[in-house]
């Protein structure tokens, strides 16, 4: 490994020496192995976690998914001549008449705009290839995933979170490209630094996920480098890329970049209003963040119900 | 309320002044009022979860969750003449051709023996009544749960959880009655004492839930009032409800009591032994408990993978 | 058997020997065993189906069904706001990038007011019991029906249709109750006989089936009487049971009489202004329907796909 | 177009004048203009039709399609280890307690090979193109097919079928290739012809569909150039393209050249038994076809019913 990579204090991009997929652009490929699976969740150490868990002092929780409420499959004889798209549909049934116990069965679109999940590394692949490098053909069948899935995270990722808040009280203006300036001035605002293995967490005020009407701000691919300089482990944020792209050759610096390149999960859509407050309230900005999607392997992402614990 | 339930130290099983659904049961229903949908979840106070905030000191992390293979909806063009019950079915999807990236949809069966998950209140009613006395048919409908359902673990459980490892190293013996004794001749063993608010966990050494040719092990209508008595918040175990049940007058004391008339959730057949493993390693038996479903709301159950932090 | 069965072209309610559920209402129950799953199906003999087969003079074909446009369950990064209910939900999945092979699943709502589908006799008891007497406990469970499900019109139902226009050129009034008077005031219109054995259409001009702001006309009690002495064997119409109701003793004729208690198999919600504009072109109100759905066993309800052959 | 696709009778394979998407093979790509989604269902005229109304006599109906068992997605406490794989899964649900009314919900796999079911055009490209040229991806995406698809099919379609038989009360060799030769050695012996616009359906007597240790006989790429200068306009057979292929180059001479090129949809898996049967002992072997699935567009596959009608 280079320099680069533990210097995670530097903001200077030095190249590595294993030849990325694009020269120009910061890539993780072939720097935790050819059949890595990890990527960035590789820089979550021991130290990392122990870091996190002193942030735990009074077991408080703070929930940074949305809410879903699921559409029902099967309704009164009145089907509604329309409904709320959800991520996730239901379908009740019954066992014994009267009842002896009530069952469901849920269908969940694993990649929703209105659901908080995380992508697995196989959700997109560069130049028909997944991180770090795997033919896509090898990696993903009608049958599942065998390489990148969420297999990676089925255990849980527990780690250090930092949220920064890049308008306290409000909200980004339309449009936005966030920087690492962006970032930068949020820590020295919060008093709080983002270090290697720590998890991201960006607050835009943009909550609600991407809209047809709305030009929602967006990652810039300079805050992507910025992640990968200072390592982080994961992102989440309530604005992700921008919609639409801020830059014509790279429209989507995370789902471009930083998941098939750096190997960085992302956490899309989170809502994080009572995350914000509640850093505002203890004036803290780092917690522990626990992220513990059903333990289901080979997906290509999940929901996922991160716990900021305090 | 009565003392009985503030004296959680007490092992007197003394009877409420609220009359329970069936005179010599346990029972909650009206405690907490009766539009109450947290159950036993309210025995979580703020003093409970600094108690288990205290056991977080390396963000050491173990998954108590079963793992889940989907099985593929679509298959080649040799359909298999058989394959294992899954609880998740996996369909995949792409866009472009060639492939810009991979999404998947997944059908949960919510309740499934191969599955760790938690049962929403909704689930199993008695007499007709939901806890804490609604009748099931003002809170299900083909169309979802409109009380008791997983609304009230959406946003996360954190507690205190308490192992108690009945059979160290090995499994208790086939068709066990687990008592009151049982438990608190682990707590002994161990050096731990489950107190009011705590989430009780059980290892019985009996992985991969009920089988239909052994005849599992399971909890007593004394274990369960040893429960109430004591405060449990929650209940899991690797042995549930006997197969078969040991009582004919009350074969599923989890199911039919627990459940409906203390209101206390349960995490069906979750996987204990890496926890148990962690447990006897680091020489104490009390954890930070986090239980993050998918925020979804209205689901009579949905799976989990419950972390239990060091 | 009695006479009254036999002597379809009186319209004289004469009771039967076998005690009906309710004394006042017509009923198949033990007219052809105990054990039989066929209801009014079986009063299509040889001779009914010869009668229909004269109908076939040049193979021109009309379908009974509504359109169903899928909804899909996985749509763009911009998931629609809301979307009209559809019965169908569909998901595609391709073999290979480039692509070999597409293929789909569709998860179907097999009763669903905006899908023309088959109710097979155990979708409704009557009293706890199924036609033609059997305890829906003992004919249904979750994992499907055992008694009085699709597996009767698995192999298709071939009989002639008759097709009683009751407004033709435009459609009843809000409210209006179908008598038996109707009824043969179209035959006598139209120079038709419904005749034991037959499928009997209805067309009241309201397609699309109920609407919540809509005060649906309906067939009455005293219709479902008729269509008793008369021997249909399965009806169709675009206007079924009233909603609301008429009757307050007896709401839904169709549904909680015809299906129950004669054992007649109703197809719900059908498009039938193709089919009045043929038979009025050709002058003609007799054709072979044919009904077959997949064939699939053990359902509640199916989907059809009815062609009338002239 | 050339007097070949008029002289159906003539067995010489004259080309077009239309380039076909490969010089050798056989295609009707511009044959009915670029935007055609009909195929070779452009041949069933009023003539075809008359000529298979022709047949209809005593109304004796007799089904193409295999049985099928679905499936449940939710069963008993012990869920089974192991299920045959089923085309359709199904969830029963309930509206009451007691049970007012049972409905359900069935998730199928459009293409199975236990499903008997009809191959949109979309189905499979050649060279990255939909018949009858059109780029797939401007045919089909994550939300449903929108050329090419069941749209085509859903009203029904009617036709005179001829079956012949390969092998009367036998089957086939292991891996025999299905010739042109076989197809009129069994026109003699039956004593009927395929004419322009009529339905093929060959009985090789392998039912049940390809097996993983069944070396399955199959239809030749000499037979598709056969059911091509005949007019073919729909195929089902028991045996379809030989598993595995019997002729490197072409393997799959049925999904590779005349569903794209030809423009031929397929009826996947059929079972004949009882139709070889009907036929031998009415001694006629057409009969009228009537095809009617679900009336769902845009689908890629839909399983059907299809009724021989005598």
């Amino acid at each position: 490994m280079t320099m680069r990579h533990d210097d995670t204090t530097s903001d200077n991009d030095t190249d590595t020496d294993i030849a990325p997929a694009t020269p120009d652009l910061p890539s993780n490929r072939g720097r935790w192995g050819l059949d890595d699976q990890l990527g960035t969740l590789n820089l979550i150490t021991e130290e990392v976690r122990a870091r996190g868990a002193a942030e735990v002092r009074t077991g408080r929780a703070v929930s940074l998914a949305q809410v879903i409420e699921p559409a029902p499959v099967v309704s009164g004889p009145f089907a509604p001549a329309g409904r709320p798209a959800s991520p996730v549909q239901q379908t009740v049934t019954y066992t014994g008449s009267p009842t002896m116990a009530a069952v469901d069965v849920m269908t969940v679109v694993n990649h929703h705009t209105r659901s908080t999940h995380i992508d697995a590394l196989v959700h997109i692949p560069r130049d028909g290839d997944v991180y770090p490098g795997r033919p896509l053909t090898r990696s993903l069948s009608p049958a599942g995933a065998v390489h990148g899935s969420t297999t990676a995270f089925a255990a849980g990722i527990v780690t250090r979170g930092v949220l920064l808040d890049l308008a306290p009280g409000t909200a980004l203006e339309p449009g936005h490209a966030i920087t690492a300036r962006d970032l930068e001035a949020a820590e020295e605002r919060q008093g709080v630094r983002l270090e290697s293995g720590d998890a991201l967490v960006v607050r835009s005020g943009w909550i609600g996920g991407p809209q047809p009407d709305r030009e929602m701000p967006g990652i810039s691919l300079d805050a992507v480098r910025w992640m990968d300089r200072r390592g982080a482990s994961l992102f989440t944020g309530d604005a992700g890329d921008a919609h639409p792209g801020h830059d014509p050759a790279c429209p989507m610096p995370l789902h471009d970049v930083a998941l098939p390149l750096l190997g960085m999960p992302l956490i899309d859509v989170p809502d994080l209003e009572e995350l914000a407050a509640v850093c505002a309230e203890l004036g803290r900005y780092a917690f522990l963040l626990t992220v513990a999607p059903p333990r289901i392997h080979g997906l290509t992402g999940v929901p996922v119900n991160p716990l900021a614990l305090f």
